[in-house]
């Protein structure tokens, strides 16, 4: 269903800004460009190990625009409230969003609110949007392009903790593992990381994953990727539930996670840029460009082994973001 | 619970811009400054005379920049979509998405799709946020300053269509009456109206109807408003329900009007620009600012006589908008 809504709106809605379809539009302005997105939240359940719905709305959307090259400054909150839901949750969740974006840097400066009757929505929906400045230097990286043969792909830290810390709180599997979602606003992160380092692309790993990202980037651009296996960052927790449940780690949405590809002479910089920060210590290179199987995600294992890694047709995990 | 909500948000995300709780926020820029707003759209029924959620979510975020004297240039769209939603409904919203988009001059720049399971939300729900620019010289027009006894009240057209309309389709009352959303584009008329004439204040009566932007204004200001009853354009159907109904043209929600407040000498002009408009032929003065009971709004009848116009405590019309 998700791709046939997704042609319908393409098809209705193309304009030049628009087709380039990333996290966030760049509109381009006389003085510095303008970063602008948007993204509707309907997480279940509300309240998670490591954030809740607020937080995320606002991680989410402060990571849009950041691996877009942008810095975030304005967002918008608009909730969608459904009647009865409590007011000491909704306190909780207010304080997170504002704590967040206190964190971020970001001022929520306009908001709506909607409250429609009992079993008319599922507790609550927040959409965030956003709006950063995009210097001339970055507007390159949500474009994907220079990317060559030899360039690596690295990644801030441990994958899958979002997707698998929100299914084990509501499917209450009860798994006696620490599992708690990397929600975190990552701008200061990639700001540190643009101050010292040339990018060729960045790209946060939400909704479908590493494997989407990847496979979103071959696609896009033709090149070869090879993902090393074994230089996977995943948690003991996630293999485990993933290998029960029968899941892959890298189809699996994180939110405080980005990927990066750069020239290998970067990478040095690049990854004492992240040890620097809490939420980068566990970083990797991952796997690089290459010249074979063009247009393809390929996954090495241990042994040389090689597999395709595609994006999964469906959406694996419902109602994760 | 509206305003319960209201006050915890006031509380958590306080801040110079927000704090103005305009309908778009007003963000400093060394060029023209940008106008930011946001708005989601939970309307029951989807489709109404006069239009449906798509078209309704374009005008809605398009006035609330025009009313702030902004210019409005870019939308996101984002979409709550109920499982099993008909492609072909859908098909219909983007299309009235789309083609309202051109009519008003605004490009649809960014957009995310969140499906959930079947009774998880009502259908439909949108949200656009939008971003545009404005000239130094409009500042004040949110601000509401400089507001004097004499000043006259403006309307371009009828009041209580949308509303009375959207209750019409939802109830399934069947009167035999002319009943349609006013639901339109304002940001034309504006431009054309700010380019003639100076102007004090505007903004879109919507829901709460003329009279919470009236009681709202009085009570920021202190100013006191007189409004003259049988100058009010209503047409005959929205007469004809309200009275069946019990309810008051004054507090029936608009998604196509502008409220203006400008000097008594620029009425001509403004009202002549208009009249140029096929959503400013019904155009009247309505009211004036007066010394009297300041911070109350006064609707005079054709006898002379008065009372106080209040602002509903609840919401009229649940999911107008």
């Amino acid at each position: 269903m998700h791709d046939l809504i997704e042609s319908v709106f393409i098809k209705h809605f193309s304009n030049n800004i628009l087709d380039n379809q990333n996290d966030a539009a760049i509109i381009p302005s006389a003085s510095a460009d303008i970063a602008f997105t948007t993204d509707s939240f309907v997480i279940d359940p509300l309240f998670f190990p490591g954030g809740n719905i607020g937080k995320l709305a606002v991680c989410g959307t402060v990571n849009d625009l950041a691996v877009s090259g942008a810095e975030p400054l304005y967002l918008s909150v608009s909730f969608i409230i459904e009647e009865g839901f409590r007011i000491d949750e909704l306190e909780k969740i207010a304080e997170s969003i504002a704590s967040e974006a206190q964190k971020a840097g970001v001022s929520i400066v306009t908001g709506d609110t909607k409250v429609v009757n009992r079993g008319k929505c599922d507790k609550l929906f927040i959409n965030t949007s956003g709006i950063g400045s995009i210097r001339k230097e970055n507007l390159h990286i949500s474009k994907a392009i220079n990317i060559i043969p030899g360039d690596i792909i690295i990644i801030n830290g441990m994958i899958g903790d979002h997707g698998m810390a929100v299914m084990n709180a509501r499917e209450s599997f009860n798994f006696n593992m620490p599992l708690e979602s990397d929600c975190t606003s990552l701008n200061h992160l990639i700001s540190a990381i643009l101050n010292r380092s040339p990018v060729k692309f960045m790209r946060d790993p939400t909704r479908g994953g590493v494997a989407a990202v990847l496979n979103e980037l071959s696609g896009k651009t033709g090149i070869g990727i090879e993902i090393d296996e074994p230089a996977l960052p995943v948690s003991k927790s996630v293999k485990a539930i993933c290998e029960i449940l029968g899941l892959d780690p890298l189809h699996v949405a994180n939110e405080g996670k980005v990927l990066i590809v750069a020239s290998e002479d970067c990478a040095k910089d690049i990854l004492e840029v992240m040890k620097n920060y809490e939420y980068g210590k566990d970083c990797a290179i991952i796997g690089r460009v290459v010249s074979d199987h063009p247009g393809r995600v390929v996954l090495r294992n241990n042994t040389g082994g090689g597999r395709i890694l595609d994006t999964l047709s469906g959406d694996q995990l419902p109602r994760i973001c």
